[in-house]
């Protein structure tokens, strides 16, 4: 209930300050991204050629890192940008996308964590079992690991990166290591558009940019779970993940504060 | 009500002859920008490697450059490509997405508009202004600055650079320096969708390539404050931003140069 | 009938298997190529980095390369994939988008085909002809040429390059070399939203994760063709190119096998 309350705060702070949340992210995913930002309230920019990441992370509000398609110029200005705001006490919100299928993208998971200052890690079950050091069967980029250990992985991963870890599943898993919300909002067609994962990510930047970042993360994917939710319920016979798709932008685009405290199922 | 009869005129002429329009544009907005050259009518191509560029400049009717997520791949693309299409008397949109920002962006603005013989330059007031040289409060690609004197900076500026310049805002500017046309199309939803201003730049790349730029500049600007407000008179109740976005391009894929007669706001 | 009952059962195999489909791809129609393979069922994953691309494919049930927006980078990583697949005997499915519209183009599609063990090579007719040698009239990334003769062109073309031939148009033809397969779905508007192509070939490559190519490139090209036309007929009075851009997804997403066998207008 309180928690909740602090949610709520969170989206409204949002809405009120419009912060600026620096993308260095995929080519796959990145206007859902952008839009995504745009629609809680935020102003979303994506820059990611080295000359110019310090000083756009300088303007920004919240750094978001995403290795969806890394190339060893995108690590190198996620890197420069992640320093940098880690310099100006910004936070950085980190999605290891695919850490565990290639040894590229565990090695740069690796890297980011070890010389950016994260302040929330999110990922699905494979990427943090992976980032952990566990074995996991990372498939892609989907996660087809079973959410039964996630608590327990992430708060030990949590305890020894000393930043927030945020698991997503079927129950979603936010911790710093001590305090752990479960959020059971969602909705499985999430799993059928690409990059809602990504999306959740920059919602979590989104209110990392006006909330310390146990909260921002809390508030980010609790947003996402029950946009999926709204989504699903607006659909009519005959609608598919096209429209599902669509409506998950309405659904962030028309959310209040009051509708998250409503219908936020938190534990 | 002559420039009103010339741009429907101009969109006619789009849809007979199905321009081809050469892009070179950031990788948040280009499937945006690409489906909006399609639903006036013309033809997208993108193409950004500089072993092809001036290959294919040479087949298109119009070139748009837009530096929203630059590098120095793609600034040495768009200035190839800009240099072939000025010795081939081809127009050149040129959007400074973000000009203000950062240093490499304030600076690659500039060098385009140096290099390159660019007939329509298409920004938000923070831009415009930067490119002016006054001081402007650019926050990432976003305009934050007032409308107030919009006309003044851009007739200057017109006739500084000796090409079209369009500010989008409240009321659109059209000038060359001389002739100045207001438009007072479009609506505030616009801004939460990302990528409306890199798609009317799309826009008047397309009408360029049937027109000469002032007209071209007006007609495409136009287009994008039409589709805006027919998109929102077409949401229901429960629809939010994605369906505006879905609208949007509907409106312009639908429109007709009797509708935009009918509908344009031109002082 | 034979054909389209092996094709219904393909997409079953599908949605049971969901296999993995690497994509080396265009940053235009990314987002769209990934989400058209999940709407079938399969799982897309999108990297293009030459330091994992190897990694990658092996994990993956195919291989899809396109090079909508090629440059010096992701061609290498083409090339270090297609080998790749080619040794590990997975099937890879190549769209040259814009062959023949400038050199660079046209040479890195037969340089492609020349290193690389290409399943299915998929085009329109004008891009078929400029890898035949003919002279095509190809206008940036779009068709112009007339669909007479891309039966003979395929046929001879599938059998000089020992693999299957996709040619889409009014109708599509799939060949190689002996047997030929003639698709007669599909709707105008198809061409009215950038990357359909793009798509299609993704809906190919995730059939021959499961089929042998020819049935695979059959699938995939139907289930495109149906989709359009349900997509069409989903349309009220003032929709216009963004819902059927949504709808094409829900179509896709909704199809079941025993659809594709109704509507399927295969000869």
């Amino acid at each position: 209930m309180d928690v909740l309350q602090t949610v709520a705060e969170t989206l409204a702070a949002v809405k009120a300050k419009r912060p600026l949340i620096h993308h260095i992210t995929n080519y796959v995913t990145v206007n859902d991204c952008a839009n995504m930002t745009l629609a809680i309230g935020a102003s979303p920019v994506m820059a990611s050629d080295v000359g110019e990441v310090e000083d756009m992370v300088a303007l920004a509000s919240a750094l978001v890192l995403n290795i969806g398609t890394l190339d060893s110029r995108s690590v190198t200005a996620m890197l420069t940008a992640g320093k940098k705001a880690t310099e100006l006490g910004k936070p950085v919100v980190f999605d290891p996308v695919g850490a565990g299928a290639t040894p590229y993208r565990t090695r740069t998971a690796y890297q980011i964590l070890e010389e950016v200052g994260v302040s929330v890690l999110r990922g699905n079950l494979s990427e943090i079992k992976t980032i952990y050091g566990l074995a996991a069967d990372t498939r892609g980029v989907d996660s087809v690991a079973d959410d039964a250990d996630a608590e327990e992985v992430a708060t030990a991963l949590a305890g020894r990166l000393g930043c927030i870890v945020a698991v997503t599943g079927k129950t979603d898993v936010v911790t710093d290591g001590n305090r752990v919300c479960r959020i059971d909002n969602g909705h499985p067609l999430l799993a059928g558009v690409t990059g809602t994962g990504c999306m959740a990510t920059s919602l979590v930047g989104s209110c990392c940019g006006v909330a310390e970042p146990f909260v921002g993360a809390v508030a980010g994917i609790m947003v996402m779970g029950v946009a999926g939710e709204l989504a699903q319920e607006a659909l009519r016979p005959g609608d598919g993940i096209g429209t599902f798709r669509v409506r998950l932008f309405d659904a962030v685009s028309n959310m209040t504060p009051a509708m998250v405290v409503q219908a936020g199922k938190l534990r």
